[in-house]
């Protein structure tokens, strides 16, 4: 039974910590700068909580650190010397390179990021969830190999570059087409309607992926160069400079072709 | 039942008609500019074909043209008199006024616009589309409205106006955010990623929408405001001018929060 250090009980955290609990590792400890919040959680998994880094105990496995990008330096870089020189630390972030920890004087470090939007609110089916790794040594990577398997069949190994090309694709794929949805759903309000109206189109947009790539499964004015359309659909947006910016750069994009 | 002369026959004629049939409606006759590729349509409805407007006949209920927007003009044009005096007279479009009918001295007409991206190859479960009717008397209102709830209990009256903005806000919500996606795959590819991996991530975007709005669920570096990922991106897409610039409009958008 992996023996797992908890940092960090954020949505990510959370919804980690749950699901290794259920798949059969043990969360001993839990680091979170807010207590209060993270008592229910603890409770749960029959962990110990602290806020004080330097009280996290040396005798996991694994210390995944689950905070936010910009405090994972910081973070590893508190940890009890004795982790540091001995311990597996891994963070869970796609953004952020493993040097981090080679930066820090860490010996044993790796990778455990889900390539998933989590929120507190939402269930997750992990099994559905790829789990992209990397560690500095063979053993390790194995370790957390392993314990990705426990939650789900979709394991990858992927260096800082790709996990780095692979989060600013997750954002075009995930965070910028939700802002397409916000600003549809805008166009919308201004006419009265509700957004329900759009949620069918949207979902076939996304079960079209089932069957090709998405680039064969464009359709609209853009890519059938329909000038009459797309004037249109500009002077309806006169009054919107960005959102008229925004369609104007997607549909040259799309006639120009590939890139 | 309601006698249809259905005019076109390409994605959106195929699918309505096919499933016009199933409803119980009557598709006497089909035209299309190529009968080869209408005979087994025809066949399967039990329709006659022709490719000459002038042999439409004049003995149905309701004349519904799903021709491409270009053509839906000069196909109203050159229907024959009879027709063009005395009978209703339907588009399927989206970003199609009414006007384009009572232009042509047409006297009854309305619009059946579908909202949802049809392909030959995918069944489309019509009980989830929503149809946006318009009529100029409330007669043919009437009709059409009868007409599509026998395909889906999702039916709207827009006008005009309402309707082309709801087009416009469906070419953000599909058309743009499949381009999102198909940008996603490109950048995988450069670092020999399958699209596969994006895809849970691509479904739970959409899965949230159920909870909440868009707005509401936006997340990701530029939500966050945090510039060090947002930098590290850019140098990232620094050698695809286009893409870095999509990149920078959606960020700036998000981050200067409503508009």
């Amino acid at each position: 039974m992996t023996n797992i250090a908890l940092i960090g009980a954020g949505n990510l955290g959370w919804h980690l910590g749950k699901s290794l609990h259920v798949a059969g590792a043990r969360i001993s400890q839990i680091f979170s700068r807010n207590l209060g919040k993270t008592s229910e959680l603890a409770t749960a998994l029959n962990a110990v909580t602290t806020d004080d880094l330097r009280k996290i105990s040396p005798d996991a496995d694994l210390y995944l650190i689950a905070v936010h990008d910009s405090a994972i330096e910081e973070v590893a870089d508190r940890l009890p010397v004795e982790i540091r020189r001995k311990k597996l630390i891994a963070h869970t972030s796609g953004a952020t390179p493993m040097q981090v920890f080679s930066e820090k004087n860490i010996r044993r470090y790796g990778v455990f990021y889900p390539l998933q939007t989590f929120s507190r609110q939402r269930e997750t089916d992990m099994r559905q969830v790829p789990f992209c790794l990397d560690a500095n040594n063979e053993a390790d990577f194995l370790l957390l190999k392993n314990l990705a398997l426990t939650l789900s069949p979709k394991v990858h190994r992927l260096d800082d570059r790709q996990r780095a090309q692979l989060h600013v694709a997750a954002v075009f794929a995930n965070n910028f087409s939700n802002h397409l949805f916000a600003i549809a759903q805008e166009l919308l309000q201004k006419e009265n309607m509700p957004f329900d109206l759009l949620l069918p189109l949207i979902r076939e947009t996304v079960a079209k992926l089932e069957d090709g790539d998405p680039d064969e499964m464009q359709t609209g004015p853009a890519r059938r160069k329909d000038t009459a359309t797309i004037a249109r659909h500009l002077q309806l947006l006169e009054n919107q400079a960005e959102v008229r910016a925004i369609y104007e750069i997607l549909t040259k994009h799309l006639i120009n072709g590939k890139w």
